[in-house]
Formats: structure tokens, sequence, C-alpha cells
């Protein structure tokens, strides 16, 4: 059986991958007058005078909500929210398991981005933390700005964890190399969420520059080549403007093949095969992240082949998976610590920073920890609980 | 240590009632392809193709949303959603210590009868019923019936399960003072939630007059005396006018005495002290429900004295506590058991109904099982689900 009908099996028989379970039993009277009716009026007396008092005496101390629209499922596409459930749910696993955090699906019955911003915004008295989830770009951009002022952590995952990821392995994939991230050329394949966002975290774009040092050049490509302040194509979708002016800085044009000449490092979350051999020959001791799933840009034996220095794919299979997993626990369980009312960039560049480090002796097989090594996301979340100490507002 | 400083402390030392548990481990990269990707895609395109398989392989199977607005909670009344998670929690461990379903509480950051049936609609795909809870009248009515449609069972617990417990309660008191249900003449004092409710259950409003039997009279008393159809002042409020065309049928006037005079019943969901001994001594042998907590409208030995034949309240330091959690449990068990879309009348009636008889030998003592007794729940589920299966429209 493979692994597909293997897991439908696993799913019908559990008929649901969480259960939410009562801390405290009922025997008798006392018990339900202790949790119930009549005692529980006195936490709710607490907390109508000090709104504070909700994270001492409820779920509000280290719940996550986990919300979709259900517009980006995987590489399922745009399936609605009722078919996004079971991805959700394993979101919500992979919280307890890597965290200890609650973690609670919320699937939406609305792509609107108003009606989202303001449904999330009606939820939040529960939750600690919001984390973002397959949400189609440009709406998820939208979405997670018009949450940021609701005094609790709202990230995107699929742009800031694989960031954060990827900038981990970054680190250490240059460190091996000799090079400095701020000698670094960058071509990122891909300009959807997760290329945007790592296209952010490596120009530093919003971040406190005493706290972040952006790399050389980052060239970003979609379909139509490399985007730049000439095209005129894409004046209708402002996520594609902004990059044509953070990236790019001498606006040049032409195609991925153009682009990739003399860059040090590929960073594909495009499609299978965009990267081809000759491409990867024209870089400078390449480093090649080829995160396209199920397959990479690139597969590493070819990338090997062509010369490549050391290459990173999403897959579970190859050495180096850039894994979100190795992140967002991790990253919300640091902010709810600290009771941060958001995700700054400062707790972004600490998290890679500490995934990096947490690799002790990175080898090209080995430049990002084990999705499997749970103490990871106890480093994350030291290091960005600290980061936040530092520098509130960074 | 009262009960309210310790239960102030239980809480602060739980910091939250609920936990989310996975019920699945990672151990390996094996578990991590079967709960998450690449393995969870096979049950979200079972999903995409066939919808009703959320309910085979998710939390949808078993899982109840909580939903409050903080606009009346216990006694405390308008408190906002902050406030109101330690009772929503509590809600939520009683449907898993007495029902065993999953339920999460949706404490909404808005009052807006509007925006809260919206929200809930977005919410739905996740969930298996929802339980709305503590939003205050006249807003209950709209939002419940403003959320019929949306294919789960949407149940105002302070309306409904108030009402069937009273009901189940009062079928065995009529039955132990010998009188037929249709032969009684009801006074219900308070006319918020619980009140209209318990008054068109009585009546049978809006049920199947092959299934439901309605008392002889229903007289309805809010704090300006009776509701009749010559009240001008309560021109503007919809639920009240609806009250004044299906109780009062020989449209008196007068006050609380004036009504009380020759019934056979009070119903108090009103405040403490509401009833006298002067009002007990007019009625005929009088059955006595006084809800109001945590005082009742007359204390069970003052009401014995004055000539009562049985006296219910709401506490549990009394015989007959009439509490709501001898209902919803059950009420959604077998609601979400048979996936039916919503609450019909015959269900609520069954409900009533199994939960009296679950009273083998009912006694003045002993009309309505006790609060610890979590056997009731089932029977009230069988019952339930039974009735929707006979009659999935009534």
């Amino acid at each position: 059986m493979d692994i597909f009908a293997e897991s439908l099996e696993f799913h019908r028989k559990l008929k649901g991958k969480l259960s939410i379970e009562s801390r405290s039993h009922i025997k008798d009277r006392h018990d339900l007058s202790l949790l119930y009716t009549p005692g529980v009026a006195e936490s709710c007396k607490a907390i109508h005078r000090s709104p504070e008092e909700a994270r001492a005496l409820t779920i509000k101390s280290n719940t996550v909500a986990v919300v979709t629209d259900g517009s980006a499922v995987l590489g399922l596409g745009n399936i609605g929210p009722l078919a996004a459930l079971p991805v959700m749910e394993g979101k919500c696993v992979l919280f307890k398991e890597y965290a200890g955090l609650n973690a609670f699906p919320i699937c939406l019955d609305t792509q609107n981005t108003i009606e989202i911003i303001n449904t999330v915004r009606n939820l939040a008295p529960v939750f600690a933390g919001i984390n973002l989830e397959d949400i189609s770009a440009p709406r998820c951009f939208e979405i997670e700005a018009g949450l940021q002022d609701i005094g609790i952590p709202v990230f995107h995952d699929d742009q800031h964890g694989t960031a954060i990821v990827l900038l981990a392995g970054l680190i250490n994939a240059a460190r091996l190399a000799g090079k400095e991230l701020t000698d670094l050329r960058v071509v990122i394949n891909g300009s959807g969420a997760a290329g945007t966002a790592i296209a952010e975290l490596l120009l530093c774009v919003g971040h406190d520059p005493n706290l972040c040092k952006p790399v050389k050049e980052v060239l970003m490509c979609d379909t139509k080549g490399i985007i730049s302040r000439n095209r005129t194509d894409i004046e209708s979708n402002p996520a594609k403007m902004k990059l044509s002016r953070i990236t790019n800085r001498n606006n040049r044009d032409g195609s991925l093949a153009d682009a990739i000449e003399d860059a040090d490092v590929f960073i594909g979350v495009s499609v299978e095969g965009a990267l081809t051999q000759e491409m990867v020959r024209k870089m400078n001791d390449p480093i090649i992240f080829a995160l396209a799933n199920p397959v990479p840009e690139i597969l590493p034996d070819l990338a090997y082949e062509a010369g490549a220095f050391v290459v990173g794919t999403g897959r579970s299979d190859f050495a180096n998976q850039i894994n979100n997993v190795l992140a967002f626990p991790g990253v919300f369980k640091g902010a709810i610590e600290v009771q941060a009312p958001r995700i700054t960039g400062a707790m972004k560049i600490a998290a890679a920073t500490a995934l990096a480090e947490h690799v002790k002796e990175p080898n090209k097989d080995h430049i990002i920890p084990s999705v499997l090594d749970k103490s990871a996301g106890e480093a994350v979340a030291r290091a960005v609980a600290e980061a936040y100490r530092k520098a509130p507002d960074a």
C-alpha cells in the first residue's frame, strides 16, 4: 500500500486527528461547582476587571488558531475550506508535538479578504496567536497586514516559516562555502507567498538595519522572467510592484537563465524542473534550494553533477529538508511565552540564526536540523523570546 | 476557602481547562508522512470530491463550537467575550465529560447580530454542531434563526436546553400530581431567552401537532406584569409581541399576583424572591420551578410551607435541580450521530420525554435525573437520534 492509500485509511480509522480533552474531571458536585457554576464566575470577574488575566486563567495561555480559507492547499490548489481540514488538523498536531501548544483548525467558508480579516478579528479573544495557512497570494499579504494590530501574533507560515528555515540553511551553506551573506547574489524563482517573504527577509525589508544585514543582490523571477521596474504586465499586482522596487538593484531584464549567471544562490519555490544543469554550471559555487514539491526544480544528483556546492529540497528523502515545522512551533512558543503582540523582524532573524546554530557541525548533508529533532523548536523558542525582550519593536 | 476563591485558584493552576491533544504521535518520518504531507493530500482530495467525507475523515465527525458574544453570561450580564471564556471552557468540559464530544469555545469580539451570523457561517466547515451560549435576548432569537440553514444543528442552549429539562421535570411532576399536561395552567415569570423557549415548547409553537400536545394555558409575565395584546410598551420588541400572540388566550391583563390565581404551575426564570407565599397559596396543587440563580424566586421550604406540591430550582443543594447539562450533551450527541441538519421540535420533545422516563421511580424529591447521572445523556442521545430518524422534518 502506498503512503497515500495508507494515509487515507489512517484518517478513516481516526475520524479526526485531534481530541479536545478536559484537564479536569467531574466526579461530584464539588467538581462541577469548581470548573463550572457557580465557582467559574470568579474567573470571569477577574478577567472582566483585568483582561490580561485571561492568559493566566484560560486556554488563551497557550492556544493557537490555524486559519485557512482553503485557497492554496499544499500542491492541491484552491480546494476550499472543508477539504483543507485534514491539512489544518495535521498542522495542529505539529504544534502539539513540537511545541506543546494547543492548536485548533479554523477553516473559513469565505475567500473574501475583508471578510476573512473581520472574522479573524472576531475570533481573536480565545487565542494567543494566529497561524495563517495555505491562503493564496496576493490575498495572504493583505490579510496578514490587516491583522497586525490585534494584540496577538499573526503569522502566515507559508511565507515566514519557509523564509526562516531557508535563511537558516543559507547561513550554514554560506559558512561552509566560505562566503559572507552580504556578498551573496541570490536568484529566487517563484514570486508567490514564500518567494516574496524570502526576498524580504534576505533583503531585511522592514527590519531594523542594526539587526539585519542584507544579501548583496536578489533577482526575482516569475514565469515571465526577471521582475524589473520595466515590466508593465505587473502593474495591477501591488505585491510584484513592490518586489520590483526592493529587488533587482540594477533593474535588469531577462530570463531565469540570464538571472542565474554568476549567482551564488538559487532558491526555487516554483515548479518541477525549472532549474537546468546548464544553469547550474553558470553559477558561482552554487548553493541550491529547490523547494518545489513533490518534484524539485532540479534533483540533487543532477545539481551536484553540474557542480552544485550544496543542495536543499523540500523532500524528506533527500538531505537538507527545508521544512516549516522547524520554525513555526518554536516561533509561536517563544512569542507566546513573552506575550509579544506580533512577530517582529528581529524575532524571525533570531529564529533563523538559532536554527542554523542548532546544527552543531554543519556539513553539506546537514545544513539544517532534522525534522525529527524536536529540540530545535525549543532553541527557536528561546531565541525568539530573547529577541523580543531585547527589542520589542524591532 | 469558599467555592469562588477555590475555583479561582483552580483556574490559575490549570491555565486553561481544555487541552487539544494529538491522537497520533510523530516518532519517525513515516508518521509525519501519514498525518501530514504528503499522505494527507489523499484525504483532502476525498473530501474535495465528496464533502460528506469530512465527517468520516476529520474532527467534523464529533466537534461542537460553543459560541458566545459574552452579552449575557451567567448572572454576570454583559461582561464581553474574553471574560466569558472560563464559562465557555467549562461548557466544553461538560460536552466531553457527558457526551464524549469535542467542543471548542468561540468567544466573538462583536455583539452585532448580522456580524455574529456571518462569522458563525464562516466557521461552520470544521464543526458538526453549534451551541450558542449566553447571548442576550432578543438578539439570540435572530441569531439562532439566521443560522438554521447551515446544514448542522445550531442550538441556543439557554433557551432550549432549559426548556427541555424543565419539560422533563414538569412531565414527572404532573404525573405525581395526577394531572394531564394538557390540563395545566402555567405562569412563566421572566420573558428572556429561557422563558420564551419554555413557553414555545409547552405550547408546541412550531411543533408538529401530531407529536406535541400543548398545555391548557400559559400566562407570561415580565417586570410590568402579564404580557397581553393590550400592552403598548412591548410594540418595539418583536419577541414579546410574538409572546403576546401565542400565550394568554383570553388576553388578560394584570400583575403576577393576578396571573398566579388558580395556576397549576409557576415557572420562574426571573429574580430572587419574585414568588411570595401568598401567591403560592392561591395556586392549585402548586408545581413550582423557581430557577433564579443563585437565589430562587422562592426557597423550597417556604414554598412547601405555603402548600407547594413539588418544587424544583436551579440549585445543586436542593432536590430537583433543573440543569441544562442533562440535555445539551445528549441532544448534540444524538443529532450528530444521525447527521441531523437542525434540532427539530420532535427531537426536543423526545429529549424531554427520555429524560423524564430516565427517572425510574419519580417522587417529589426526584422528578429529574441527578446532574451526576451521566447515563441520562446517553438516553437523551438515543431518543433524539430516534426522533430524527422517524420524522426528519418534524
